[in-house]
């Protein structure tokens, strides 16, 4: 596209009431923005509208320049691949940041604004975990969980999506946290430059964020929470959804709980969201994947990598999963998860047990001790 | 049933080593507790086994009188209608209180004995109002849930399933509890009177709160938990689990929502409860089906109609049968095939097997050997 073309393809989009799916719709139908534009005043004489011209389209190109940003225009190389199987994807994205990051497997996280200590922990936590993973983390920069959700994947790659222009920094207590953002991962809006967010540009922000990902996980949410809005927009996308359980007494698992009722995925950890992911990537992808997660210690046998594992003796091993036995059956990826030993180790000892005489192993990959 | 088939009943089924499926498969093999008395002598002359005498029975009835409780058989017309459903029911329950909740609907409420507040807090309100809703609430008198899960439901009905003798309570400080539950409620066990609960009883007595319910509701556990036992159980009997969620670090939290994983009901409070439920059969219908002798699937063994073998003795089918048994346990169906022998005479032979302590059996029609 060349700038003209450009220019032609952001006003078309800058244009009142105008919205993604007209945009969609005039470009099909009239074949090039240029030519949409051409008609509007026709197609609009009884009723006209505001058309956006060029010197407004072309300053915020310039502008967006000035600062390192890039936009991306519907159909573009650049533009994310996630997005353009939405019927209303964005027909421009203002971004700051690095753009590759829009190309890459991606989850949102989405939760309440006044999340609880603990589920700002474990969003935190998930997030890490998702990026060493390889997954980019998608959110919208909001206070609690959107926060702690970006914070976990800064090293790793974390794309805020925000409601107002791509330069428009809110909440503002958020400033550090975005201007981080712009310089390991990107920040991206719909919006034009230097336009506040208003109400009603949230939902819209918000099918962004889950159309840019293979899934979304809400982590607590009120029955009123926005985040609501985000999860059904996922699943209308098609598109995974996930929610954090939260004890029925707490009023910011009220949305989530209402969700999992539903029959959305109920997750715990990056692993459980990496399991739910998995099954939709291509086999090639799923294996590199797990091999990601293995290395990351997200599951069982991913704790080899740790050189701690190595000092334990057989005698300290014995020690620490004997404790976990009884004449109850248990399985044996239990005791492999409950002892954070590798499967490998925890094998041999019941072996050396069961040939001992000391436990008993039963089906389903279970074992017990044997009585007296 | 006169005083003497009451005693004879319950001097078979306090007999060492018979279990309640040994036990209903030798009143269906034998006609009658007193005739089954007669023959095991010689059922196991090989290896002696301990029968309870007419003094020991008579004894256990009389104080069960003097203390106003009932003995309830199974197949009276007292016995719980749910337990009949079970291939392993209770031959005896001995009864404190009010029997007639035993043939009410209920539902098992059970959970950690280190629930937190919030948790005893909503088992509290969800026991009291499926109370209102005419749900009798079961639990096994442990700390935390339980003992929240009957203080709720004491106004409305409630029945406590206790590991020992119905008069042992445990733990001591829920003395006050059994003894409200014995005037409005009903505590009930299939153990003699008097005998202290040990560990390999609680498994056991789990099957006895999901077996008399509907439903079972876990509400905070470990996973580690016994409450986990009592699900799989409801689940193995085809009564509904469900699950009340958490938030996930809580360690208390993870039990239940493994189980949420795997697929069982989500539910917040008794609402969510009755609504699972009342998709249930209703009980009109399960009367009507429920034949004692049809549940525990006797006559369809064939043991009652079978001649005796003509073909093989008892010591030949006993070593034919012998190499294919493991303390892996392994399908009867199995053994029947892979030995080419008539269901009846591996049926028999498994009996004698068992009576001497040489086999025990599991449910789903599966034996394996006793070890040592």
């Amino acid at each position: 596209m060349n700038r003209k073309d450009q220019i032609d393809w952001l006003r078309l989009a800058r244009t009142e009431t105008v919205g993604p799916v007209t945009f969609h719709r005039l470009l099909a139908k009239y074949g090039s923005p240029a030519a949409a534009l051409d008609i509007l005043p026709v197609l609009t004489r009884n009723k006209p509208i505001r058309i956006c011209d060029t010197a407004t389209a072309q300053r915020e190109l310039e502008t967006l320049d000035k600062y390192n940003g890039r936009m991306l225009f519907a159909g573009d190389a650049h533009y994310p691949l996630a997005l353009t199987a939405l019927e209303d994807a964005p027909p421009v994205l203002s971004v700051l940041g690095h753009i590759d990051l829009l190309q890459k497997q991606s989850v949102a996280l989405v939760g309440s604004r006044n999340a609880s200590l603990n589920a700002r922990k474990l969003v935190h936590k998930m997030a890490a975990d998702l990026g060493k993973a390889g997954i980019v983390v998608v959110s919208g920069l909001a206070r609690g969980i959107d926060t702690s959700a970006h914070e976990g994947s800064l090293p790793t790659g974390t794309v805020a999506v925000v409601a107002g222009g791509v330069n428009v920094i809110y909440p503002k207590e958020n400033t550090d946290l975005f201007h981080k953002i712009g310089e390991t991962g990107a920040v991206i809006s719909e919006c034009a430059w230097g336009m506040q967010p208003l109400a009603q540009h949230f939902p819209k922000r918000n099918r962004i964020v889950s159309g840019l990902s293979v899934g979304t996980v809400v982590i607590e949410a009120s029955l009123r929470s926005g985040s609501l809005i985000t999860a059904r927009m996922a699943a209308e996308q098609g598109r995974d959804v996930m929610a954090v359980p939260g004890f029925p007494l707490d009023p910011r698992s009220e949305g989530t709980n209402a969700l999992l009722r539903d029959g959305v995925i109920l997750v715990r950890d990056a692993a459980d969201v990496l399991e739910q992911i998995n099954s939709f990537l291509k086999p090639a992808q799923r294996n590199e994947q797990i091999s990601f997660s293995e290395i990351v210690g997200l599951n069982d046998s991913g704790l080899s990598e740790s050189p701690a594992n190595d000092c334990f003796s057989s005698e300290n091993l014995y020690s620490l999963i004997f404790p976990e036995l009884s004449t109850t059956p248990v399985e044996v990826d239990e005791i492999v998860r409950v002892c954070k030993l590798r499967s490998a180790d925890v094998q041999g000892t019941l072996l050396e047990m069961e040939l001992e005489g000391v436990i008993q192993r039963l089906p389903g990959n279970r074992v017990c001790l044997v009585n007296g």
